[in-house]
């Protein structure tokens, strides 16, 4: 699934075929069919695993949290660490979100609707404990966080000098110093930080080097 | 064209062939052959009309413009209100921006270089003119930016209810308040307004209706 991920984030889901992906995987076409019926089943499984696994380790990080601003620091740590080092799902996630047909389409929309819906929710608690005089639209608000950060695909190198942890606070600070004009930057620091040995991969479920 | 980048940003470019457009355009493949050498210079004119047109708009209006914050005000309204125009085409930039080779790809990309660096260029001017005690990084604040405005072809209606002049006044409140803190918030409605018998269809070039 990694391999089918690069491949379609290179060269798009239509343009590639299950024998593009037995030559670059080894696998055999009838050994691919064994473990998928089709390509279509393929990309529904990386979309599927990358929103159900961001959406997972983000509740689990939120647990112990109540404020918030803090709630809201948890949530862009979390989407943009989980994001830099699945760059190509990521690519895929966002040029093929169209590509599903029918129930995996349904299965996915659900996913990500219910991914968005508590990113919003998120923002309403962080509008409605400050006291903005002029606040910002709440859906442009939710999509213009999503735009910010999913747009990283398209120049953000996670091996280069800017480091994942450093690229969330600096866009915790564009972000919320627009939406709750005013507020002190204190606890936008307090963030859940990525363990060093977490392997966030969404190909390694469950295994932590 | 407009047809082509609707139909490039419906099912991609590479599933797409001249045969499709010839359908869609009722031209012949031997007319269409006739204006373009290939599906590749047809992708090629799309892009190259979207940023010279968007660039050409831009520097236009901001001729008589001094302020820095009014500059970045101007910059965001143009991109916006000229991208909500061409919402198939903004598609096509966003997602085959690699699909170009060669001299074309050159190309195409030293014009995306040349407006990228106009708009850092306006966020050093603002930057440089606060009094900012933790600014944003620089690259950071103009991806973010890029970010913020262009993901809008994922859920943006220009039809609906949200009129793209206050989806622009948002989005600059947003970006603005993160970026300068502090900054009152009056310059950014002295903004430039779309004149309402404009036609900002790239396809449209010198006509005014």
């Amino acid at each position: 699934m990694r391999t089918a991920a690069r491949i379609f984030a290179e060269k798009s889901y239509h343009s590639t075929s299950m024998r593009d992906i037995s030559r670059e995987t080894n696998v055999s076409l009838a050994g691919l069919y064994h473990y998928c019926r089709s390509k279509e089943e393929l990309l529904f499984l990386i979309q599927d695993n990358c929103f159900g696994r961001v959406l997972e380790r983000l509740e689990k990080q939120l647990e112990e949290v109540k404020d918030p601003v803090a709630k809201l620091s948890v949530f862009i740590e979390n989407h943009l660490s989980f994001f830099a080092a699945n760059m190509a799902e990521m690519k895929v996630l966002s040029h093929e979100a169209e590509s599903l047909r029918g129930d995996l389409h349904a299965h996915v929309s659900t996913r990500k609707d219910n991914y968005t819906k508590l990113a919003r929710k998120i923002l309403q608690e962080v509008q409605d404990a400050s006291e903005s005089k002029q606040p910002v639209d709440l859906t442009v608000a939710t999509y213009a966080l999503f735009g910010m950060m999913n747009w990283i695909y398209n120049w953000y190198d996670p091996q280069g000098k800017l480091k994942v942890h450093d690229l969330a606070q600096h866009l915790t600070q564009l972000f919320l110093g627009g939406f709750v004009p005013g507020l002190p930057l204190e606890p936008v620091s307090a963030t859940v930080v990525t363990r060093r040995t977490e392997n966030l991969s969404i190909w390694n479920h469950g295994l932590h080097r």
